[in-house]
């Protein structure tokens, strides 16, 4: 968050707010939506105000995970006037950025309703910003994958390529990784799948397989490891994936093409 | 850079890479375009690598700003397979947003071609991300608008309600802000349009006008400052809107809404 | 801030006061001027308390502009003996030089009093100190010239040399620089002063001219662009200077090389 | 370093010559002293060109501690322009300030040749570049006062007041700081000085003393302690406090008053 | 390591190094093993030299892992002799601690071969040192525990307390924890093992047991979870407790008991 | 202390806790000793507490200094449940490691009591960690030697080895180090010490003699240079070295060998 004030001020800060507004003026303002969607991000937008200006009054007006409609107020901003403008476009940019990620991972979810699948996000999320993304994967209803290379050993294509097979590369994680670490591995055969199954891991990630070979993937699989679906993920594709009975979906546009959510600051008050 | 490949080594690194591949093995590797667009930030996904081994070999072939095609290799990768592995994931995260914003950058652009109007993204940029992606605005065909807070004076409506009107906010700012820093004002009705040509400034932002609204707004102002357009601006409407004669359209879902472009790393040679 | 006390207090800390001062004793000071002038910086100085005990009480006894006399108390500082012993220098070190900086920039607006012209400074700041630095001009009745080189474009003799022209300089700079820039440009004689005329600028630097050079150059750039002048300042020539009409004068010597003004830190209460 | 060159170019960077010099153009320029005077910095001013652009080749033409005449070339800097245009500000700044507290000190240090004094500086030094000056006060002759509040015991007036007496607080320090650590005691008569000599110390400091208490103070500390001068001290009277005997004398005006020293970049050839 | 030697050498160097040495001169130095041990660190020794400068040539005569004996030489270093005598004692204290911890996991290595049972250490790391202390442990043949807090989940006996029971705990864990993460259980008692097995979960940790609940733990786990003792072992029992048939043994004093192993720099060649 | 919880808590938090403990959740716990010893780090611990929860209440039942027992409560934590959790380890982790030291710190001044000798450290201290390990030499009863390579001058054998001789290396020092840093010269033999004594120093380091050799050395000495005995220090030499009549022994294992002293948290109230 100070980076991203910091990114916006530079050294010489917000010269249109200090040229313009006295520095003794206070102000009220609201936090408005402009189109539908899911909240998500309020507590980081009240912690840009706050550190802009301690002494700013935040009240909530809604909570993460609220539907909110066009023109609803979400939170009320009362105190200086400069510290408030000088704010609003970094508040706004981090609260647009996760509600319109939990707004789609919400719509993702509604549609696998019922079925069991759990939606998940990866690691193609903006560089910088993971812990806020993830954050707002969860208030959209989804679980999180691994936060990085470092939480759980994940065997890639790339990986099986360099190390020579599906069995080489496995052997090897379960002799250097440590014992507390969850093996998953990527398969993109129901052959290679066979050869994984071999082997004692955690997460088999079923990739760019049809809908025939992930019913034969689940059957294989079932009881003995846990199963994700990734490639081809839609709003128009999930739910059929879903009903193929895998325990997870993993979806990269959640974080890396979900459109922002438009909000905006309006003054109401402004007592000087 | 370094931040983003600190979020995802953590501490203890990449566990998957460092367990099954052995530090002395050597790969090459090509990072491929998965679907159709303009290339932006190769350089940075060259850092990627470069951060995490100095001696990786990189060899361009295609440079920012050529249109690329499915299947087409941008770079080639080659040197020790850990760190080529181990960077994939940050050097594509980076190449993927930046191309999508050239990539819409350059709809747009082509959108207003001949019409002398000239696309602009605004301060709806990532956190953090905000000179990557004013870049890829610029590889793009765009041109930017102020960097933040600090390079320019913007009068918007907030500044406007705090300070009373437009003239008194103009006023205030030709008076306080330094003699070096250009003054834009953002009007939403040609009344205030008028009062705001009726002092001294250098741009004039036209929030959310309509056609004809616009075309009165660039006649009055014509020859003393340069206008912007702003507000309901998409691939369908923004060549009408360039033809109303304005100089500048802002557009903020070039850097907050764009869809990531895809691009995957291949090994395609593995010498251990 | 806190750059400058971990310079004077090292890993070890006071090992004067520590050694000396018993951590319970509290003390009361003032901060007295020494020598007369002008105060700039003691928001400056209190932080410096501040940071090293965030318990301490500090009552302002004059404000930043003030005319100060030798012997008049400006701060008076209560509280901690140790935390008092500790920051008195670094807030002493910040107050000399604010102070000295506003004393010399107010001898030389009031040395252009009822001319029009402004008294501004150059990027001949202390290097890490700008800011402060460019505030204490303020505080002495100047005005800021552009922050750093990111703020505004200014082409200078060695741009001309580079580039060829002063009209190739200024044409490069209208194409690639932002809209949002403004472009000042450095001429040495009339006839460079013509060439920068023929294109849209914003301001002219008027570098090393006679005072009948400076007349015809008002002359030439009235009402079209803003006139500063440069070289050869000082507190004889300023007002000839200012009488020629220029808009600005610009001084490095504000920044370089104002002599530190004196203050010093007195015990005046002791309760162990 | 990285932070002056940050301070100058922030996020956005040198605007004025990105905009109007080609990234392939290469030139070749000197730094020219523009007044006489003592060099100091050179390998500083070195060190912002090589963070630039660590291409940039760099011949020293003088060495610090030389001096130099007004025309006299001391550095050629030869590679790429913009590295080149872009760095000169800030290797000017720093090599200017240096050289000016070089020269100041080494006029001091004539002033007392021959008589067996030793030229000081103080810790009244710029806020976080302590390091560079105390570097140009040897450049200039004189030698190294402590280096801050951490590196030896100085019991200064303040810290007499608080503990009571000159001997109480000689005993807390002796009691208290470490073995390691030198103690020098401020006195402002000589029945303090007595008091002072009565215990165990290395150094003393004699503040605000007329000649004749010079005199007969360091005929009293003669072969038990070290004698240091200060207050009052000028180059007209520098001198005649030397010939008092002192072993040392301390000046503030060294690093917080010195004038800077003029220094300019001219480009001389030019390929582009 | 730059935090490592900021500490030592301060904003004022190595005032002793620097006095005594000239800085042209060179010489050469051996690091000399002075009891016997396991080798541990010996990239970290070198990469202490390096940052000081970069040009120092560092030749290894051991490798991590080695025992070595008293007198050997572990690594030449040649070059500038004011950085070789700089960096010594921080490469030295790395290379102690490092070595010191991989010869006492040697030696409960040792003390458990032909069991199955693996050597871990625990969480009671080194404040800021644990990535150097983790990599110690395997160096001296153990495996790693998670790195921390962020990696795995361990549910503690505060855990339960807070929680209410074993099977309350860890069916909150299984609900909100990632599914890439594992679980571990600690229980004290065959009782709340019972318990911790009717749920899935990865590992059991067993706290200090009798030699005989443990024989039941691991026979009541089989199969199913591994088994990990802790409390109560030292070089004597950690034997008896390996033959009890559990996975891991975990031993906190690895990290932060282990006596420091020592070596010394001698110079052995010298040109001045 | 901010690296250390960083340390710990990587980019993803407390995994365990987070699952586990409702954000609402309330609890009281007391950290015990396991084992007797003396309590040093208690306010290290407290910072640890209210780094990751300003609000926690903290209440010290000891005293840094304290001789405590096996069962002995020294502090109470109140407040949030979560933020217990996830401090707890860092918090015991710094104080075991200083009441480890203090410990062993304290046995060897036992040992030495009524000798007139003083106990110090070395520079042999954990990297990063060098203030809180010298905070505790003094809490167990020791002094503390310099801190680090700048504030003081410590010509080591090293040294004398490159500059040619003793006599040389002191010469050297006194010419070039500044006038507030004391001089202390390490010897091997009376030989050398008689070297060292002719030139004027302030303390002479005695390293590896024979208790003949240090009885010798201290009678040359005496009344002129402090002595320093080191090498071959432990609890069974250290009275017989102290009654040589050396003013000071250092000994490197105070911070490099203490054993940690065991401490728990035990939730004891729950509140939910």
């Amino acid at each position: 968050m100070s980076e991203a004030l910091a990114e916006d001020l530079g050294l010489s800060g917000d010269v249109t707010t200090n040229a313009i507004i006295d520095p003794k003026w206070s102000a009220v303002a609201d936090i408005v939506v402009r189109v539908p969607g899911m909240l998500a991000g309020l507590q980081v937008a009240i912690e840009a105000f706050r550190q802009v200006d301690p002494t700013i009054e935040l009240a909530a007006l809604a909570r993460d995970g609220d539907k909110v409609e066009a023109g609803q107020s979400v939170l009320t901003v009362s105190g200086n006037a400069r510290a408030i403008l000088t704010a609003e476009r970094v508040a706004l940019n981090f609260l647009g950025r996760m509600s319109g990620i939990a707004s789609l991972t919400g719509a993702y979810v509604d549609c696998v309703a019922g079925t069991g699948a759990t939606i998940v996000e990866t690691r193609k999320t903006t560089p910088c910003l993971r812990a806020f993304e993830k954050y707002a994967v969860r208030v959209g209803g989804g679980a999180n994958h691994r936060f990085g290379l470092f939480d759980a050993v994940l065997i890639k294509d790339n990986h099986i390529a360099v190390a020579g097979s599906v069995g080489a590369a496995i052997t090897a994680a379960r002799s250097h990784a440590g014992h507390m670490l969850k093996i998953e591995v990527e398969v993109d055969t129901l052959a290679q799948l066979e050869e994984a199954l071999a082997h004692k891991i955690d997460v088999v990630l079923l990739d760019n397989m049809t809908l025939d070979e992930l019913h034969k993937a689940v059957a294989m699989s079932s009881g003995t490891v846990l199963t994700e679906a990734s490639g081809g993920v839609n709003l128009d594709t999930v739910r059929t994936i879903a009903e193929t009975g895998v325990n997870l979906i993993s979806i990269g546009a959640l974080t890396h093409s979900a459109p922002n959510m438009d909000f905006g600051l309006d003054i109401n008050v402004n007592t000087v």
